[in-house]
């Protein structure tokens, strides 16, 4: 890198810090973040956080999951100096795994983010080994250009690490996601004088979660929570299934504890649930000695002598509750009066899913109890309050609002023009923003959404997605013809007809339809012209989406295939 | 109708009075209820309420609107006395139109509601005629052997009415939906005292609304509502959009004076609205003097002279609002500064297409003010302490909770009881109670969902939507091939593909796997075994999905065409 230039020509800008998301500000749902540091033509980078997002069924059709487009930082890999993570729920680090072999950056875990990385690395990572670099709680460590120091705030999972990024620019805070909370249960509470300190050091820029900025107040605690699902418990008859996010250890915990008071034993049902326990036992969030029993013994348990902790919350149709609810599952089933607490909100786009399920398990007798008839789940993101605590402990320059869609990155960066910040930049995935000097949006990166679809991971402005979503309005109709090389049509034209209604409202086949379309091109067409068999299909290809948005309203995708046989 | 043999031999039962849901009562969202009496061989039919409901996305791709399936009452419908219409709320009159030829009997509206059936019908009918009788409000008239009363209850559109039936075996009150409103804006108050002189008379049961029955308290009052529109309207600087479902005349009330009191001029946008105005107007509801501007206006208004009333609240793709944030529309534009009100809530399945519009409104810079910010909105369903004073007044000995899904209903069920209410029916779409004598579960009618697809009303269980559902996951592939009478392969095999994968993730065209799969198999059938086509078809259908299958983890729909030619 060439240190020299440095402040010299007036049109070579000199050394900047960059902040920009390739997901997590508007639009792309899964959070991926990048500081560069360096001159224009020379950044280095660091990545915080790599997660996914999930379909938006109609619109992502046969997609499992979504992961951002890197091809941005993956074009500049030699300058990738590494990738830190905040905390371990799947919007944070799940396109890890799938995405580092074409970014090949060391990585940076506290030891619980780490263990979750691993966790999933040996179920899904076919032998792939990642450099995982496991820094302690609250360490330091250089990343290229980068000092960088964790600061853990209180979150849904354990060690959420913000980070007081150093540069020789200045200071910036990525805050992560987080709350805060005075008893969070199984971490420790915002340790306010370090989180003044640094304010006093100096920060430049605020980087910060925008989830709740809608959300005047202060959340309620974890301990609160606790305390109300723990009574609940301790006053049902028959048997208890709660669900919530497998991440969240506190509410795992909550619910063991509550278990052991009340003389219940506790049955987990879910595999994630399963390896959050096993990560939270090895990283020392639940005792060495936490124990609880198999699925199996479900059916031979009291009903008053059970509480079931399990997967689904989402409505996830595979998971353990959305089996459960269905009467499908091996080994657990609840009946009339029996009490399912969910333990959780409905992400956003999730609640007919969830719906779903509360009427299955409403249609078997269950009682349900959701967090709109107690308190029985709080968010892990800050409150309108919350934010005002912290940017009076920060004192930020530049205010750069992270982590949530364009209503709620407005809403974030209202409120820091309230609290008197300077320079307030509600930007969206993909627009570069230099934090000094002189703070301006200066540039753009592309951004995008990759589909996993199937085994295979596909750009979002490829075709097969978008092919499938126009299928699954209109439907296909293929057609075959076969021509002699004379133009002689041979044997019978044939048609096949998917995901088109089979009868007209006279009640004839759609397939005659079809036929009597094919048929009555092929005697229109001359002889002479059939022996252009581009202008056959094209001609049959026409009449029949017309023949058939005649009756149906709809014309669907037709395709024709003229085979020229030499006879 | 037989007469005799009432109270008869044991096996044969006397006349009943009975009531089934066609929808409304769990799954199938839009509401149909009917009431029959008469012995089980020979009952006449009244049916309340005809609506339709709409399509949730990934599952019922392609479909515009879903209506119910009638058939239970289509294969009797000589025995159906009439229609009754509780409100024009599209879940409750949405499929009359389209439904009538199936079911052509007389229809009971009062003068609004058969007022937006009629604008509906000069819309979409076709020329159609219906058969509707215009019924005073808080009428009588008899629908065959139903002596119906209509009893006028708030609810967020005029003329809500409840039906008093009056049968030989007992009377029944059907609620509709209903609300308890001291102060409803354009409509009286619930009458408290018809409602008790109903309970003195006797009311054998209950049908009653359960779209609230986890909400604990009582709902807010529209004028509540009333008064903080205006002083949000009153404080706005720029221009203010208020959205809302176009049927809530008083929210339209509320909108218009308050743009008269604040000298702003009021843009009606969206034709909906326009719709519910000239309705309004004519029954009514709004005076005679009631103008607003043409939405061709609103570029020539100063932004604080302007107060825009615009349909879209529900995150519609083609509404007024969805157009003007995706900056489309034709004649509206909304800056910076501007402040839109969402006084409305989304249905459930609408909060991503709510969200997406409220995240382009957030890009443009526009304020938005939702139902968690202030008293933009209020639900026209009871709470529990409203379903409460309803018993009170009510006092029936059998309750069917209505309207809701299952959790609903269960909940609703769980409240009557705690009100001492006899026998409860938390019964679901198609189950046939009979409320009298001996009220029991009975029977079941055949009840499911009628897709409108294009012009066609396809029943659920057909195969074209459950086909396309398919393709959205999966893709498509069709092979063609032509074959000689013996044997023979004649000219090149081809295919098709859609909404499949273009590229392995070695880089190979998909297109290769198929062919290649196609000509291994054809290789490997002898000559002799190639004159069975079918046999070919299967072989190559199953060797082109494994090979697609292998490297893209899915396996397409196949479908393999097979000519034969004389050659």
């Amino acid at each position: 890198m060439n240190e020299k230039g440095c402040g010299g020509g007036r049109k070579k800008r000199g050394k900047e810090l960059v902040f920009v998301a390739l997901g997590g500000l508007g639009e792309i749902g899964m959070n991926v973040y990048l500081y560069g540091y360096g001159r224009q033509d020379a950044r280095q980078w660091m990545m915080v956080d790599c997660g996914i997002t999930f379909p938006e069924g109609e619109n992502d059709p046969g997609i499992d999951v979504i992961l951002p487009d890197v091809r941005f930082i993956e074009e500049n890999r030699a300058d990738l100096a590494g990738i830190v993570l905040t905390h371990a729920h799947e919007d944070h680090v799940g396109a890890v795994i799938e995405l580092w072999p074409r970014l090949k950056a060391p990585i940076y875990a506290t030891p619980f983010t780490a263990g979750m990385l691993k966790a999933k690395l040996a179920e899904y990572g076919r032998g792939l080994e990642l450099p995982i670099h496991v820094v302690p709680l609250d360490g330091k460590f250089a990343v290229g250009p980068f000092d960088v120091e964790l600061v853990t705030l209180p979150h849904s999972i354990p060690e959420m690490s913000a980070l007081a990024i150093r540069t020789p620019a200045g200071m910036v805070f990525h805050t992560g996601d987080w709350k805060i909370d005075e008893t969070p249960m199984i971490t420790e509470p915002v340790d306010e004088s370090r989180l003044s300190a640094l304010g006093d050091e100096g920060v430049l820029a605020l980087v910060c979660d925008s989830t709740n900025a809608f959300r005047e107040g202060t959340s309620p605690s974890e301990s609160d929570v606790a305390q109300s699902i723990t009574e609940i418990i301790k006053g049902a008859k028959g048997r208890v299934a709660v669900t919530c996010f497998s991440s969240n250890v506190a509410r795992i915990k909550t619910v063991a504890d509550t278990a052991r008071e009340t003389g219940r034993h506790l049955v987990v049902a879910g595999r994630a649930l399963h390896r959050v326990i096993d990560v939270a036992i090895d990283t020392g969030y639940l005792p060495q000695s936490f124990r609880y029993l198999d699925q199996d013994r479900f059916s031979d348990l009291a009903r008053r002598d059970v509480v079931l902790l399990c997967t689904g919350s989402q409505g996830e149709p595979r998971a353990a509750l959305a089996r459960i609810a269905a009467e499908e599952h091996p080994a657990i089933s609840l009946a009339k009066g029996d009490l399912v607490i969910y333990s959780t909100r409905a992400i956003p786009g999730n609640e007919k899913a969830v719906g779903r399920i509360q009427n299955s398990l409403a249609r078997i007798g269950c009682n349900l109890l959701t967090d709109s008839d107690a308190l029985v789940h709080v968010s892990g993101h800050p409150r309108r309050d919350e934010l005002r605590q912290m940017y009076r402990w920060i004192r930020p320059e530049v205010v750069v609002p992270m982590h949530g869609e364009a209503r709620h990155i407005q809403a974030h960066a209202a409120l820091a023009r309230e609290m008197g910040v300077r320079d307030v930049f509600p930007v969206l995935d993909g627009e570069i923003v230099r934090l000094a000097p002189e703070p301006a949006v200066v540039d753009d990166a592309p951004v995008g959404r990759l589909f996993r679809d199937g085994r295979l991971l596909i750009a979002e402005y490829d075709g097969p997605v978008r092919e499938r979503r126009k299928l699954s309005y209109v439907g296909i109709v293929v057609v075959t013809i076969c021509l002699s090389r004379g133009g002689e049509v041979l044997g019978e034209p044939q048609a096949i007809l998917d995901g088109v209604p089979h009868e007209t409202a006279d009640g004839d086949a759609m397939f005659d339809v079809v036929l009597d379309a094919i048929d009555g091109t092929l005697r229109s067409v001359p002889t002479k012209r059939r022996k252009a068999p581009d202008l056959v299909a094209e001609a049959v290809r026409r009449a029949v989406r017309a023949a058939v948005g005649d009756v149906w309203g709809k014309k669907p995708v037709c395709k024709v295939l003229v085979s020229v046989i030499d006879n």
